[in-house]
């Protein structure tokens, strides 16, 4: 690794702490402190009192900077970004089952699924609170572009979890790559970057920047982001990762390396992965799900991913300079930059 | 029953219909029609697309023509009262585990928790566009009002729906009369009744209406509207009122009648009581639940109810000539206070 390298890490890291530390500050200041305490606004603290990672604050912080706002521009639109990422991932939560997030039980494991419903919702709706206080303060036909920017994030976002919810409820098997790139263009890009990107720069240039390179670079980054989420759900230190190991085996989400499985598997194992496919969650056992890693690890599966998601990151280093080059250089471009190997590199 | 009772009747039920009616369009309007369709956005139509009993945007309607304003100013804002209500009752279905809706399937019973609870983000987002989009056409303070009504609105409603959810999880039973109407105050009244009231009574006057009693009319009317339906969830004929009979009872809800019941029975049918409110849904038997609604007849807690909801219908009356005494009568008063015997008369 060579002394760039390591600068580039230590900046990355340095800057994600500092945003998700204000941002946690403005997340936990929006939610009211009432009544019912136990079974609603405690739980809606909840996720936003673990730190997280804050790619989508800080992201949007950054883009915003670059394009010459400030950080007072659009700081409760980052706080807004990342309410309604943890209400997703507390619905996300109640639709998969699943039982830790950032660490520690989630909201449905200790609650069940109404109340962690309902939490979800509230912050839903206080996250929209956020971004209307804040677009007072914007010009009328600016603040209209900050909502559609919004509108158009949250229901590519719901399409996409349809989608993918869709293909699983239904057993569906005919499946190429490309539709899980599209997939999680419209799952995971559109919020985790290819939003932040787009509301930051619309923000910092007030409404002068063209928008349209940030989906190419935002497309690239998520995805590479995307696809190393799904491999270290399979070789992640669960410690670290802060969520369950082979969560997505055993929920049979269409990742990549299924993909790339279903696609590759003759014989014998062709029959193992369809029983494998048809069983539900509950009648996917711990031998099951092993067999399927061990089938993944045989068939080169997860190098594929892993690969693939190397070679995706390349190409957001390309639309990077697309989308930015009519910004002067600066640490904002440099950190956004550096999220590109970030996004292969983590660990959590 | 005299003349201008029918009369009344008559026109309250006109108006439902033919708000109905408008509302419904501009709900699926409001709809994009495009994919996920199978996963999506067809149940995102469906229950916009199921006739309901249209109270909530009627009143709106009424209440801003009978301040003054036109159905233009406020058709909107009633069509996004009406879709937030419609992604509350998918939501609510999936916290219930409820099968039928309208008299038909519900979406949960139909698509399972997780393409439900999605459908249902996705109908609040749509409502917050067509409310967002509508005030553009309002000037900045009067849109600020009437997003400020449409978040504590949203908020009452969850904290009122954690706090239901937390009296069953928790098992909650030393409750009386008074802790049942500071619920529905919060679950129910405020997004049927306030809201509507207020928002119309806003926008109608452009900001110069007194809202405060429009709280308790809005309280009293929404309270013999909640009152009726718990009642028609234990008497109602169910090809009429398009739910589950008995539901709430399966659920352990605390109405108005299982409130008094717990007050009420001694000895051995204490015994039975404590032992339905220990059993979780599942363990609620056919048996269990005949027995309860028995116990209900014997110690008089429907036909207490109903008494109740009698009692409260009148104070909404005395309410109602308060709240609208600096508006001229009209046929928009003269519906909305024929609300008040339809609330306790109707049966859907």
């Amino acid at each position: 690794m060579t002394a760039t390298e390591v600068t580039g890490q230590e900046l990355t890291e340095r800057v994600l702490v500092e945003v998700g530390r204000l941002v946690r500050r403005g997340m936990l200041d929006a939610i009211p402190d009432g009544e019912p305490h136990t079974w609603l606004y405690r739980l809606v603290r909840a996720y936003p009192s673990r730190p997280g990672k804050a790619i989508r604050p800080s992201l949007c912080l950054a883009t915003c900077r670059a394009f010459g706002g400030t950080d007072d521009d659009v700081l409760p639109v980052a706080v807004a970004i990342e309410m309604l990422h943890n209400a997703f991932l507390i619905h996300d939560d109640v639709a998969d089952g699943s039982r830790l997030r950032r660490g520690r039980p989630t909201l449905v494991a200790e609650h069940g699924d109404a109340l962690a419903l309902n939490a979800g919702d509230a912050l839903a709706v206080l996250a929209n609170q956020v971004l209307r206080r804040h677009c007072r303060s914007l010009d009328d036909r600016l603040a209209d572009r900050v909502y559609a920017e919004f509108d158009t994030m949250a229901l590519r976002t719901l399409e996409g979890q349809a989608t993918e919810l869709g293909w699983r409820r239904d057993n569906v098997v005919d499946l190429a790559a490309e539709d899980y790139l599209d997939l999680i263009m419209h799952k995971t890009c559109w919020y985790t970057t290819i939003h932040p990107l787009r509301v930051g720069a619309v923000v910092g240039s007030r409404g002068g920047a063209d928008l349209r390179p940030m989906v190419r670079f935002g497309f690239h980054l998520g995805a590479a982001f995307q696809i190393r989420d799904d491999v270290l759900n399979l070789v992640g230190d669960e410690a670290v990762y802060g969520k369950e190991r082979d969560g997505d085996l055993y929920e049979g989400k269409r990742t990549l390396m299924l993909i790339h499985l279903m696609g590759h598997v003759r014989g014998r194992d062709r029959t193992t992965v369809a029983a494998y496919l048809e069983a539900g969650r509950e009648g996917r056992s711990e031998e099951m799900v092993a067999e399927i890693r061990h089938l993944m690890e045989v068939h080169g599966s997860i190098r594929f991913a892993s690969d693939y998601g190397a070679g995706i990151a390349s190409a957001a280093l390309d639309a990077f300079d697309d989308a930015f080059s009519s910004v002067p250089p600066s640490s904002d471009t440099e950190f956004i930059r550096s999220l590109v190997p970030y996004m292969i590199g983590r660990d959590l």
